[in-house]
C-alpha cells in the first residue's frame, strides 16, 4: 500500500549483508521510521517488542528470522535453537508457528551448506504468498461487503485492533476488503477503535488516511453505543488464530464488538488467511491467551483544569494491573469467515468446504 | 470515606464568605487538591470541565451552584437564569435536573429576601440525604453480594468508570455495597477498567487504595475476557440516569460489560439513589446521550524501542472523532437495581414496588 503516496511493503529483504527492513510501528502513526533486522536476536526483539505486529506479518517476519540465524552456520542446533527462541516470542497468533513450521520442514532435510540460502528463498516465498493471499482476501471481502453496500453505493464499517497492510506485507485481512471496496467506487467509512492498551487502532486510522479512506477514532467503549444506533453495515477483523470449529482468537475487545454487532443485528466478519486457521487446535478454548506487561496501561491524565491534555502519567507503580492481550469469539457469533479461498460459515464444516485438503488432516 | 486515612466528603460548603470547597478530581490520582467554588461561574466551570462529577455529585454541587448564585441577588430573574445556566451542563445524568427542579420548587414560593438562606440551606439538605441515600444503597447492596459469596466469605467483582464516594458526596453508589461488604469482613477483590477516554476508573482504584480494598486495573477491552474465564461473582455499576423502564444510561462500556456478564452468566447489578430515577422518562431510548469533545481522546504512544512508555500525543489534529459519553444497558440485562430503599428487578413494575409514590406521579 502507499506511504506518502508511494507504493511499499512493510517488509523487505536486502541482499548484502543480508538483513530486512520493517516499518517500527512502535513510532507511527506519529513518526515513519524504517528498522534494520540483521540478526536473529534483531528479529526476536522487534516482535516482542511488537515493532512488527499482526499475525501474518509476524509470520513473515520470523520466517526471515530463521534465514538470519543461518547465516554464520546453519547446522541442527543452530536451526532448532533460532526456531525454539523465535516460537517463544508471543503464543496467540499461530502464523508464527505455521511459519517455523514450514521453515524447518522445508531446511531438515537439506545440508547445513544449503539451508541459509534456501531459508531465504522460503522466507520470501511465505512474504509473497501473504501478498497475494491478502488480496484476495479483498477480493473474496468485497463480495460480502457490496450486498451490504445494495444500491446505496455507500458502506459504513467499523474495525477493531490493526488487521491492515501494517499487520501483513500487504494490502492486510480485515482491511483488504475495505480497501478493495474503496477501489471499486464504494464510498466507504470506518470507524477505528483505538484499541487499549497500546493503540492499535491509530495504526489503522494512519494506514487509512495513507490510502485516503474516510473513518473516525473512538473509544473502545464507544463501538457499543455506534452499533446500537443503527446505520453500521459490518463490522470486519482479523484474527491471530481460527480455531478448527470456527472461534477466533484475536485482540482483546473484539469479543465485546461481536457481542454488540449481534445485539445491533450488524454483521460481524473475520479475514484470515491460511496460516491463521489451526486445524490442529479443535476449539477457541485451547488457544493460549497471552498476558503482556503491565506497563503498557500507561494512562494519561485527562485534561487540566483549563481543559488542556494533561501529562503522561504511569499507574501508580504499586497498582496490580491485569493485561490479558487477547480474548475468544465463538464461531456462533462470526457471520463469516472470509479468506484466501472465499467465504464461508465460521464452523467446522465452513472451513473444510474452504480447505477440502485438511478432512483428514 | 477516608483520604490518608483522614475522613471526608467529596463536597463541604463554607460560611463566610459562602462558599463550597471540591476535591478536584481531574487531578486525581496523582494529586489530592481541594478547589473552591465561590460562585455559579465556578460550579458551572466544575461541572464541565468534570472537575466534580458522578450523576449525584453533580447533582448536589448544581443545587450549592443556585445557592451561590442567588448570594448577590435573588429575584425570579436571577434564580431562573442560575437554573437554565447549571441545566446546560451536562445533558445525561437527571440528578443535575432533579437537584435544579427541586431548588426551584423550594425558591419560587419564598421572597427574594430568603432565597439565598433557604437555597444554602436546601443544598446541605440534599447533600445530606445524598450521604444517608448512598449509606443505605450500601447495606441493601450487601443484601444481594452476600447471596453471591456464599459460603466462601469471599467476592470476586468488576465495576466501570467511578460510581465510588468521589461520584457521589459519600459512600458511592455502585462501591457503596463493596465498602460495606468489605466491613463486614468478606474478602473483596475488584477488578477495575480504567475507563477510557477519561481514565475514571483510576478515580476508583485511587478511593479503593484509599479504602484498602484490594483491585486489579484493566483496559476496557479487557473486561469481557476477565468475565468469561468465571471467578466474578458480580458486575456492580452506577447510573446516570434510569428510566421508568428500568433502562440504563451510564457511562460508554457499560454496555458492553452487561453483555459479557449475561455471556458469563454474571449478575449485572446497577446502583443508583432515587435522584438518577427519571420516571418521566418512559424508556432508555428517549435518554440525551452527552457528546463529549473530540480531544478528549488524546493517546499515548504505547512504548518506546527500549520499552520505555512513549510520549503524550495528541490524535492527528486533522483525525475526526467521535466521543460519545454514554451508553444505554436494556432493562433486560440488569439482574437487579439497588436503591436506598432496596432491590428490585429491573422493570417498571420493579421500580414502582420501591416507589409507589410514583404510581399516580
Amino acid at each position: 500500500m502507499k506511504v506518502n503516496g508511494k507504493l511499499t511493503r512493510t517488509i523487505w529483504p536486502l541482499a548484502d549483508p543480508r538483513a530486512v527492513d520493517v516499518i517500527d510501528q512502535t513510532a507511527l502513526p506519529y513518526e515513519y521510521r524504517v528498522r534494520r533486522l540483521a540478526s536473529l536476536e534483531d528479529v526476536r526483539h522487534a516482535i516482542c517488542s511488537m515493532q512488527v505486529r499482526g499475525a501474518p506479518l509476524i509470520g513473515v517476519t520470523a520466517a526471515y528470522g530463521v534465514a538470519l540465524a543461518l547465516v554464520p552456520r546453519a547446522d541442527d542446533d543452530t536451526l532448532l535453537a533460532a526456531i525454539a527462541t523465535l516460537a517463544a516470542t508471543r503464543p496467540t497468533a499461530v502464523n508464527l508457528h505455521w511459519a517455523l513450521a514450514r521453515l524447518q520442514a522445508c531446511l531438515t532435510p537439506l545440508a547445513p551448506a544449503l539451508r541459509a540460502e534456501a531459508a531465504w528463498l522460503e522466507a520470501a516465498r511465505i512474504a509473497d504468498e501473504d501478498v497475494e493471499q491478502c488480496r484476495r482476501i479483498g477480493e473474496n471481502g468485497l463480495l460480502l461487503l457490496r450486498s451490504r453496500a445494495g444500491a446505496r453505493g455507500r458502506l459504513d464499517l467499523m474495525t477493531h485492533c490493526n488487521a491492515g497492510w501494517l499487520a501483513t506485507v500487504d494490502y492486510g485481512t480485515a482491511l483488504a476488503p475495505i480497501y478493495a471496496a474503496s477501489a471499486a467506487g464504494i464510498d466507504v467509512h470506518v470507524w477505528v477503535s483505538e484499541t487499549r492498551p497500546r493503540n492499535q487502532g491509530l495504526l489503522t486510522a494512519w494506514e487509512l488516511r495513507q490510502q485516503g479512506v474516510p473513518h473516525t477514532v473512538i473509544a473502545d467503549n464507544a463501538a457499543g453505543v455506534l452499533l446500537a444506533r443503527g446505520g453500521i453495515d459490518a463490522v470486519v477483523v482479523g484474527a491471530d488464530r481460527i480455531a478448527a470449529n470456527g472461534d477466533v482468537a484475536n485482540k482483546v475487545g473484539t469479543w465485546l464488538k461481536a457481542l454488540a454487532a449481534r445485539e445491533a443485528g450488524v454483521p460481524f466478519y473475520v479475514a484470515a488467511p491460511r496460516s491463521t486457521i489451526d486445524f490442529a487446535c479443535p476449539n477457541g478454548e485451547l488457544i493460549p491467551i497471552e498476558e503482556r506487561p503491565a506497563d503498557e496501561l500507561c494512562i494519561v491524565r485527562g485534561h487540566d483544569a483549563a481543559g488542556r491534555p494533561g501529562d503522561l502519567r504511569q499507574l501508580p507503580a504499586d497498582e496490580a494491573v491485569a493485561n490479558p492481550a487477547f480474548d475468544l469469539t465463538p464461531a456462533r457469533l462470526v457471520s463469516a469467515l472470509i479468506s484466501e479461498r472465499g467465504s464461508c460459515p465460521a464452523s467446522g464444516a465452513g472451513l473444510l468446504s474452504l480447505y477440502p485438503e485438511e478432512r483428514h488432516g
